[in-house]
């Protein structure tokens, strides 16, 4: 039986600088160069050519669930993704502790608290009861969180309460007729939450108080067909930001703890190569994801995303090519130094094993994947072309 | 007026072996070759990329009748390639003669009895009446028949009879409401076939009696827009299997009888490009089938397959070129000798004739498909590629 392996290196595709070159064509990738001398490449449209994805949309899709029909929000995954339960119809969003200063917002992060305070922060909102809806509120690393509003009639076309801008708290609005009551009880919530915490002597201490919590992302939890049914092979996952471990999660994969993944520019690699390995004796697949090179993409540092590339090649590409499993190897959108943000341009795509064709390519950059034996890639049709390989594909028709 | 035909090497499709080589890249093909210098080519995906093709689902499609809206299940196709005449709302399915031992299936061909004598037993099962339905049961060659259901309330949603295996036979199940009767009826017929043919004098003197039918393949048949009215051309079909005569016939092809087109390795090409030729002259496409390239790959026999294309080259070819037709080769799925299944591996594709571009490419093979100036193409596009180079296209809008 063949596995297979989805290395998603983050916003890995860029634009070329004035030499042009991009961080992946600068960086020294011997191991990631004889793939593409063994494998075959291509150029991947995650979510449609010209479609900027974002980070939920494109994992989704990339790993065969098509967010045309799959995508539930950011604010469900990143609560499964922190190790948050959902039942089927929890309306959830992600959440910030942030410092408001006379009916206006002064720190969207409310001076990055650090965890241990916002637990304690989080633990005096238990008392928020709003009559008909049970309310939820878990705090994850530092400032974030996620809240959950569980019961009937609520449905998830709400504007959120983050305005992402140094303003007063907005009340978060119905988009659709049947969300109103979700609108609703957030405002309560935000409300009830600001007096709360307002009063909290955890705050007295704090130059920054965190006294407001400000939510965004409203999405509605639905159970979906899982992984292993729908595809016949088992996965794994192997990340460290949460959003990651929530589509994982989301789609029934098994999310493995690795403390070592921390989803930072230090991550350990070679950790995140040993848990890989293990986790590929007990399932047919394995995604890794490695946030490094978007990190640096965003802060516009390209020397910085060229150093992550060439530590993934060598810290984490052998012992994957050890395995004998089918690797791909790609990102989940392009983010371009010059930009500093996700774009809609193609991602260099790398297929390597037993089950891939051989084409001409000697190297793995943009320019080569241009050229690549696979062609332009949608992202919808990465995954059937992944367990193909694997030699485990449904047969359609007879 | 432009002429067209569509050569299907079935199974043309391969993975390199430990040299680089695929049976096609390995096959002397001076002819293919040529065409393809003169030519233009690419990769076809029949179903989609990464998708496994059933032979009945890609040939509709190939044939410009995607599968998603016209795939009625294989037991209807099989009926009408066997010469059979079905009614709108017939349920058909493929049926085995089989030995069944202390209500165990010991063979599943019967020993594979001969036709003649499957004729005779097939005969008998004409005794066989159930109130409110219709019970067609016809015999084709060797062990091999169809069973039709004809009559109210049936539907095709209903397991099938057949094991694949050695065990007892199963009883069928309907696996979506509507189709209780079709399962009670199925159920019913298998019995007092059973009861009939056990006690027929043609099984006494069998070490493998053909003492039970085993259904499988259930399907609907209902009327399709003929193949003339859809694309404006007539059309003829020059095949072996039944499977693909029964596409042509199901989509309103002319079928032609040729009696040296087998379907087995040693099928008799020179008649079939004789009567291609001969189809030309009165149709304005023509669609060959050619089985054993398939055939040898399900063998693991690159050899075997390298040969029959090599055959199919010398006998086929020159006489399809010399009638000047814009011409397609391809085939409906890749069957890799490593694997000896069908995968969803791109298949390679050449177009000649006056109607199409011409590229770089010099070879007919899997690598040089990659780079070909079709480029990367789904099977439900090609059939419209060989309608516009035959100049047939109806234009959307003026």
């Amino acid at each position: 039986m063949e596995k297979g392996i989805l290395l998603i290196m983050d916003g890995l595709g860029d634009l070329p600088d004035r030499k042009g070159e991009t961080p992946l064509s600068a960086a020294k990738t011997p191991n990631m160069d004889k793939m593409a001398k063994e494998g075959i490449l291509g150029m991947l449209s995650p979510i449609g050519k010209g479609n900027v994805p974002g980070s939920d949309t494109s994992h989704l899709t990339l790993l065969g669930y098509p967010y045309w029909d799959f995508y539930c929000g950011r604010g469900p995954l990143e609560a499964l993704g922190s190790g948050i339960k959902l039942k089927e119809g929890d309306i959830a969003f992600r959440a910030n502790f942030a410092t408001v200063k006379d009916g206006k917002i002064v720190d969207r992060r409310a001076g990055r608290i650090d965890t241990a305070d916002a637990h304690k922060l989080a633990k005096l909102l238990k008392k928020v009861k709003i009559v008909g809806v049970e309310i939820i509120f878990v705090n994850t690393v530092e400032h974030r969180g996620v809240l959950i509003l569980r019961g009937k009639e609520l449905e998830a076309h709400v504007s959120g309460t983050d305005p992402h801008a140094l303003e007063r708290v907005p009340q978060s609005k119905a988009l659709k007729k049947g969300s109103e009551k979700t609108a609703r009880v957030l405002n309560e919530f935000t409300k009830k939450a600001m007096d709360i915490l307002g009063k909290a002597r955890e705050n007295s201490k704090r130059e920054l108080p965190a006294n407001a919590v400000l939510c965004r992302g409203a999405g509605t939890y639905r159970k979906v067909e899982p992984f292993a049914k729908r595809f016949g092979i088992t996965g794994a996952c192997i990340a460290g930001g949460a959003l990651y471990k929530g589509v994982a999660e989301y789609i029934g994969m098994d999310v493995l703890y690795v403390k070592e993944a921390t989803g930072t520019k230090d991550t350990n690699l070679k950790a995140k190569a040993k848990h890989a390995v293990a986790a590929l004796k007990n399932h047919d697949f394995v995604f890794v994801h490695v946030k490094a090179p978007d990190s640096c993409a965003h802060d516009k540092d390209f020397e910085c995303k060229k150093k992550v590339i060439e530590r993934v090649d060598k810290e984490l590409i052998p012992a994957l090519v050890k395995t004998g499993a089918n690797i791909v190897i790609t990102g989940d959108h392009s983010t371009p130094c010059s930009i500093g943000e996700h774009t809609g341009h193609e991602v260099p795509l790398l297929c390597w094993g037993e089950g891939f064709r051989v084409d001409f390519c000697k190297r793995f950059n943009e320019v080569a994947c241009m050229y690549g034996g696979l062609g332009h890639v949608d992202g919808w049709d990465l995954f059937p072309i992944l367990v193909n390989a694997m030699e485990r594909g449904k047969k359609v028709g007879t």
